[in-house]
């Protein structure tokens, strides 16, 4: 509460990253992260669509429940998140990377080679369920993203701009310096609630969309599954986690950062500690 | 066990907040803080009561389940209190506001302004669940809180208040300056257990009054539904919670850390260390 | 793997608690903790107890089913651990207390005081529960522990020994002063391992004996409910959580521990760091 | 992400473990560790299949679920993990043990004593569960792994390779030292992440398999309920696991690990710190 006089001290911002760097083409640690968000993407891919497939093919009560499913995209996101944290940055999702694009904590050229792997990565892990459960796949729906019986497409896209405003905002700060600055360990503890968020986020919107607020999880199933209806509703799954990653992210830098800003400014006329 | 000799000596209470502190009102941080509960308690209100009304919705053994409204609960407050703590300190909750406004934690100006932006952010919430899914909102109870069929109000009120004071002895211990001199790390670690409080408690007592033990939440579900059942019990929602929070402050206080101020007095006979 | 070389110096073991220490007994902290283990073992079986009770009363699908009575349980024993670790040590469970107490961790006069006030919150706890749903209370069993249907007391009493054994052996795990030594946070992290421990157990041996490994869980709704068929079988858990306490005991002290004093002896011949 | 140019020096990899270290066989610490690791699969099998066999007995909806069984499996290694990362580096499983033998992190005295230990400490932990609810053991299937009524065997192999790659990789990012180097608090948090692993590995594939993932567990449950179905297909659940390890062992350490040596290279030229 009273932190705010020493706002300006316990922490420094980064610098920017350069919108195009290509010195960091030069470097393995570039292709290693690019690799480890496909394989994540795949991973994840594969287990939740595998768990979503089980789910729908078990009678009522016989399966894991859409609880499970909800317990599957979130608890993946938070292994994965926690794996890959010190190699990629841990995105997993388009509109993670959009969102710290924006922020200018990764430079285009590394955001469109997460993207592009992350697609990929999605591709593969559904065709790997595919693959493995083939007349269950086609006949269950195959793990796609579409609105549902009873909801609008204004509706579907509402509840994906602010599911992955919640992701976002979860994602902006558990990896603001600020919190860096006073607790040294928070890449270690971070992915717990982001994967918690992704869970909360499909406990209230499996029913609506069946929960993207990740393109590149909408997309590798649309792919795989490749039906006319779903593509037809597939730009709510981008345009919507775009949106919702775009709010997050003016929320966070002009309304919670700029803060940090004025508070420098006003900590210049008290003593420092 | 034998750490009291040292009790004295590891941390210092920070002063008391004023009672009425004028000053703040000129920061940035006061009004950055303000927004962030209004968004806080928004997004809480829309992810759990979408995800009660989509329990409901769905038959039996399709959805979620009570178990999953429970998480949902619990889940946001562990996100949102991890996102908003190092802002606002992350209250989401006017009961909660009241037991450290209590504790002298903020000063009556922001434990009002706090209160404010809860119940509005809250309205909000609930407000946009209703615009999404009109129908269902109205015809399965709009997530709001009443007294169950077979319970009387004066269990109702007890429930509350026993699950408030669950929830604010959390609070109070996942940010006692004594545990923050022994373990640096308290502001990343708290949000989990406080979450947890919020799950149990729904737990037991969803089948009582649909648990309120948050004023803010059960006034937004109240102001969108806005039926007379749901107001002529409403006050169970405000005293129930509000009397919990008030249990909690003084057990704290008088009970656990009145023991320092005498283990203290103790210790000037003991050795240093 | 190679850390036994340095075993012998990273850390020191605290001096055994006196066997009689009435020296405490003069020390508000004392009864501080005495009163905090009371009031935690109260909130532990009224929130568990009202679990339980709602979800018998359900109908198949409507409650927070078997898995939400395991959570209650472990979710409990997880937040309750963590507000009162700092302050009684956070046993709440007579068989964590005697097992305390075998390896002198705790003196016999607290040993004594915190059972006692255990088993008079328990039975406060249930009572609140019997208060606010009498009817039902009474008709779904009162949330006693028995042997089930189908099932041996020899049975009952070697689950709620291994059961018991899983408890106590993660508590002298996370409190290790060996792993303190190591890692000064764990008073913050360990009661989620511990609260998870109870969990798992729950979720085994609910069929088998509702789950006891808690006597004073087991003695305050016995108390409460006061029928004959429990009262009968009662002594299977006390008899059970206490053999499996010293188990635990027996085994961290005599096979994990005295690794560390033969280490000692072969570290004198190594260099040091 | 602009982390590389300080990567050659923020950590030192241990040496690795000798290939054969007779040294360590004169140590008390090597024994304790082999005990560690037999107790700790002994109780991971009493408690998980207990759950198994509670579940398939109760009729739908009764008892803990799909979802039950798989927290089950998950949270008995987080918390067994935790119990013993300390004591034996918390294996538990020998495909991990096969993953870090692989990875020169473990001797192969030591990795094979472990192997061996994890089996026994499987029969009997299953043992245990049918002395105690024999004619429901028998008539349930045990909890033994085999290939599900419309699947195959490639896919039950693929199924086992995958989900135990997703669980040795999260072993190995656990553990990696340049993490320890960032975070000194590692060996408490690791076995969160990791008990998560196995958690959606189970929600994922239990229908497919019932989820080897761990060549003890399946072995120790095929011993003890002794069938000629299960004896056929229990090759999978050897190879599937050890290939699955492998496949992460080289991930890790020649794509993800490579690239530190790289960057070490590279850091020559640039300043240090």
């Amino acid at each position: 509460m009273s932190k705010e006089v020493s706002e300006g001290k316990d922490y420094t911002d980064p610098p920017p990253a350069p919108f195009v760097d290509s010195e960091e083409l030069k470097l393995w640690s570039f292709y290693r992260a690019v690799i480890a968000e496909f394989i994540a993407t795949l991973l994840f891919l594969y287990i939740t669509v595998a768990t979503v497939i089980g789910y729908k093919k078990s009678g009522p009560c016989d399966g894991v429940g859409l609880l499970g499913v909800a317990w599957s995209f979130g608890g993946m996101i938070f292994v994965l998140v926690y794996c890959t944290a010190g190699i990629s940055g841990g995105h997993i999702n388009p509109a993670v990377t959009f969102g710290l694009f924006l922020a200018r904590k990764v430079s285009l050229i590394r955001a469109v080679a997460y993207m592009v792997a992350q697609c990929l990565g999605a591709i593969c892990g559904v065709g790997l369920v595919k693959a493995f459960m083939k007349h269950d796949f086609n006949s269950l729906g195959g793990g796609t993203n579409s609105v549902s019986h009873g909801y609008s497409k204004g509706t579907a896209l509402g509840a994906e701009i602010i599911g992955t405003f919640v992701l976002v905002y979860t994602v902006f700060s558990a990896t603001d310096p600020k919190r860096s600055a006073r607790d040294s360990h928070v890449p270690v503890l971070a992915p717990l609630p982001i994967g918690f968020a992704v869970f909360m986020v499909h406990l209230a919107t499996i029913p609506i969309t069946g929960t993207g607020i990740n393109p590149a999880r909408s997309f590798g199933a649309a792919v795989i599954y490749n039906q006319d209806k779903i593509w037809d509703e597939h730009w709510i799954f981008w345009v919507g986690p775009f949106v919702g990653a775009l709010a997050a992210a003016i929320y966070h830098q002009y309304i919670l950062r700029a803060a940090a800003v004025k508070a420098l400014a006003s900590f210049r006329s008290n003593h420092s500690n």
